[in-house]
């Protein structure tokens, strides 16, 4: 059988206090499009479907809609585990009544030894678990990080495997480690809070959520989906989408889903950034990291870039920035205040509040007291 | 057929600080033995299962239970509403899902017209819902009051009736007026907010939530089923239950629920409330709201009653507080300090805080100065 794997939809998140509702609903209607073009059996969605515990209506009106096109409106059977980011309590609402339709909700780890069965597969759904959780279903004080409550969980669960059929663990945290489980390597990405990969040997396929680079862990059976967006500017260079993979020949295949706005980082001079020949071909609606190389002050320089990118999410200088005039030669046409102003909106890329016009106003005023 | 009617669980609320989640549970699973025990054929609530639109996990974990308990453990067809204290988007969740074992929720106003057919019964589903829905749901500007919202909703109701079945309305709001619509009393107890009883007239039952006292409206087809427990002091003497309905017959009978802790207004002298032959005989674990007849001052008042009754609600006095010793015979033993304190203690019922401390001892420090 064949199943779309996706994560971490963090539905409900912003960018820079940008609302990207609108983005995440577009980029799963592509999703959709990928499911249906590529007839997958089912869909896997790893974690973290909210961005929060408490998501607001408009959130959980979105996350509500997107499982009904999945699992009713396309029919797809549908599994699904809770992230660090949701609230298993809230996540969970429904789930005894979302069986009636393939529609697989684990949010507690106790759920998560029954396995799922889908064609030749078993599926074990592991929603996101503290180790207090382990602790206290194993009734073992011992399993004090998630690597060590790992190795009770992977073992009741082989002890579930039916040996004629393939078996997917489904999960939502940190794995680390080489395949050869080198606890070097371990201690050095993330020690204890990880899961060494090695302990994951006994599935034919680990589909993770929790991390947001797909390409965060390289590992021959174990792949993080990544999420959907890029959530920051840091992942700017990140190709985002979904797998499909196969369960015969357990191979999988990355399919890429261009979002609406992209998030791009332009290293620049502000005479390339405004002008058109350097612009007319970019995306210029696309959520833009500005990181000027001028050294110069320039005046008013986040709303003049602004005209032409409507959605900066930061601006920066590559080389700092240059008083080019010193202190003896300042234009005594400007008054402090003008040029005070001038400077924070120049370091900052934002103008001074109103309150923060009061403070410097009342600064200024005492300084020449002194004077 | 015959159904059990309740309303306005309001799960997650408190009284006077004390959590009621634990009474909340007691008296839903008397709620549940009744229904065994009458051998109804469903379940209706009409709305406000939450005391707010986000309610916390705990009332979520138990909303969720009682659903599961009423719809998948003993097995009856449950038609539910959206209150005023409900998010619509919250409750809602799963809906979709919930007719697979006839859990019907409805939470939006272009929900209510399909009606739930149960036996010879058409139950329409009307949920809390604003004018403004009205307006745009029926594409009417005129719709400016929930009075004028409900004649297009009932028509469209109407036109769905099986002449061959009984129809019983489901809804949550305030209704008000005598049977014969006597606009002036409709002006009087509410106006153009309440839904006038004459317009109800095409119904054979309507089961409302909204009002938390079930003699709210004396009307011989329309019945708030009140709240599952007392919400505050002035419901001490309310009787609360549910309805039990045969729309066979069309009549109905109540069957109290009696709670795990009662709220109970005791108006006596302090001698009377500290006597044990007065007491003994007492739930002294119930909600207790003390109404003292003494006059005199009563050091300590609260926490010595608190000894006896650990759950006190309110204090008040009935006669107000005598000061028994005229200025200059106060006991020159006590400092100012002593007396505020005592006085403060037995006008509120509780002690004065730190902060409250400071102010009253700066307070007579300036005001020994001025002597």
């Amino acid at each position: 059988m064949r199943f779309l794997h996706t994560a971490d939809w963090h539905i409900g998140r912003k960018l820079a206090g940008y609302d990207l509702l609108a983005d995440q609903q577009a980029i799963f209607d592509q999703l959709v499009n990928v499911a249906k073009a590529q007839q997958v059996d089912a869909i896997v969605v790893a974690g973290d479907l909210y961005d929060r515990a408490l998501p607001n209506e408009a959130a959980v009106t979105l996350v509500n809609q997107m499982l009904l096109t999945l699992n009713r409106e396309i029919g797809l059977p549908t599994l699904v585990i809770s992230g660090n980011h949701d609230s298993a309590v809230r996540l969970g609402t429904g789930r005894d009544w979302f069986k009636s339709t393939d529609l697989f909700m684990n949010t507690q780890l106790d759920q998560a030894f029954a396995p799922v069965i889908l064609g030749n597969t078993q599926f074990f759904l592991l929603p996101y678990f503290e180790p207090f959780a382990a602790r206290s279903y194993f009734d073992d004080d011992q399993l004090t990080n998630i690597n060590l409550a790992m190795q009770p969980v992977i073992d009741k669960m082989v002890a579930a495997f039916d040996p004629t059929m393939k078996h997917v663990l489904v999960g939502h945290f940190f794995a680390a480690g080489s395949e050869h489980s080198d606890s070097e390597t371990l201690v050095n990405v993330g020690g204890l809070d990880a899961v060494a990969v090695s302990d994951l040997a006994p599935f034919d396929y680990v589909a993770l959520g929790h991390l947001h680079n797909r390409h965060a862990l390289n590992a021959e059976k174990i792949q993080y989906a990544g999420s959907l967006l890029k959530f920051s500017v840091s992942e700017a260079n990140q190709e985002k989408g979904v797998y499909i993979v196969d369960t015969d020949t357990m191979t999988r295949e990355f399919v890429a889903l261009p979002p609406t706005h992209d998030v791009v980082h332009l290293t620049a001079s502000f005479a390339e950034l405004t002008d058109p020949a350097y612009y007319q071909n970019l995306k210029r609606d696309a959520y833009i990291a500005v990181t000027l190389t001028d050294r110069q002050v320039i005046p008013n320089v986040m709303s003049q870039l602004r005209e032409i990118y409507p959605q900066i999410v930061s601006l920066d200088r590559k080389n700092g920035v240059e008083v080019v005039q010193p202190l003896e030669t300042v234009n005594a046409d400007l008054d402090p205040m003008t040029l005070l102003s001038d400077f924070f909106e120049q370091s900052t890329g934002a103008g001074l509040t109103d309150q923060q016009c009061k403070w410097a106003q009342s600064t200024l005023t005492q300084a020449k007291e002194v004077d």
